[in-house]
């Protein structure tokens, strides 16, 4: 162990110093992307804003186009560990579904899922853009695979896996749009509500 | 009536000449912006594909704000038409929200529909931005007033209206981003398959 008080960081302090600087520039970028949109923000932009300079971005991050597959795949990545959790919870497929989807929209009311969402294929280099393709594509499998489970146990309806996932991942995509993180309803609750309206369609059910 | 055989156009042939060209760049640039994004086309490329010069695309539409406006403004007209056409529908409001949800889905699917969802606000000039925010508002407040009546009549479940209204307007846009309009499943099938699930919901209901 190093002494408490030296002036100079262990390696594992420098490892999180690192991590910290690396962090803290992304979030600042992923929240200028969206606000403004990525074709709107510089790196300078984000640099002022931290009050760093540009080549210190670059140190961290690298060119822009390095930033954003940097930011959409922290989003996708939260997706893809939602899947996971949700494939690990007991119950029937419905509720394994049902888990999954609350999750989903939680994470694209959230800055880096905001990101993947407001983020065109186009806006990214050919290279990025296929490694945003294959994660989403992922996502994708992911959630077919948790409909077409409820579908064959039974506590889901029948119909087209596909379709049902399209409408499905646009609906709860689409607060990445409308979702004001400072207004008064929290992600969980109007996931929560989101998910229950396409869990029960909106026309009335027997009780 | 000018004669049949005269070699110089009416008045009448020119406005429809004039229309004729104005409507035929409309349609390349749409479909451009679709299939490469807004950023990534620029007037030179569309000027290319119709084999005319830049000039002359200046000459019926404006600039490149001046064109991606009149784009969106064509979709959201479309959506407007399906609201009204709805509103004048017989049956309950369940039958006229459903009927303006199938046309809103179908117009996503389509040229300058799809080029709505796709343009992201801040790729619009400020003022081109403002009367993009108008319309979209307008057919906000259409499908929000159908599930308000719908509700009232007691043809839908009742919740919060605005949170269905966004829900449904998320599912039905997202086709804008993974329908292949050359795919084997025409945009009016599909629309009508996606409403179905939005309607009757992904948990099994009583026969």
């Amino acid at each position: 162990m190093n002494e408490l008080n030296s002036p100079f960081p262990t390696p594992q302090q420098r490892q999180e110093e690192r991590e910290a600087k690396r962090s803290a520039v992304l979030r600042t970028a992923v929240q200028m992307f969206n606000e403004r949109g990525f074709h709107q923000t510089s790196l300078d932009d984000v640099a002022a804003r931290l009050g760093v300079s540009k080549p210190t971005i670059y140190h961290y991050l690298g060119n822009k186009d390095q930033v954003l597959l940097e930011c959409v795949t922290i989003g996708l990545s939260q997706l893809i560990a939602a899947a996971e959790a949700a494939r690990g919870t007991p119950g029937s497929g419905a509720d394994r579904l049902t888990s999954f989807l609350r999750r989903y929209a939680e994470v694209n009311m959230d800055d880096f899922g905001r990101c993947v969402i407001r983020t065109s294929e186009e806006a990214l280099a050919p290279d990025s853009r296929q490694q945003f393709r294959a994660l989403k594509r992922r996502i994708d499998a992911a959630m077919r695979t948790l409909i077409e489970e409820a579908m064959a146990d039974g506590s889901i309806a029948p119909g087209d896996p596909k379709l049902l996932g399209f409408a499905l991942a646009g609906a709860l995509n689409w607060p990445a749009r409308w979702h004001d993180p400072g207004g008064p309803d929290s992600a969980e609750t109007l996931a929560a509500s989101l998910v229950d309206w396409l869990a029960r369609g909106f026309l009335p059910r027997r009780r």
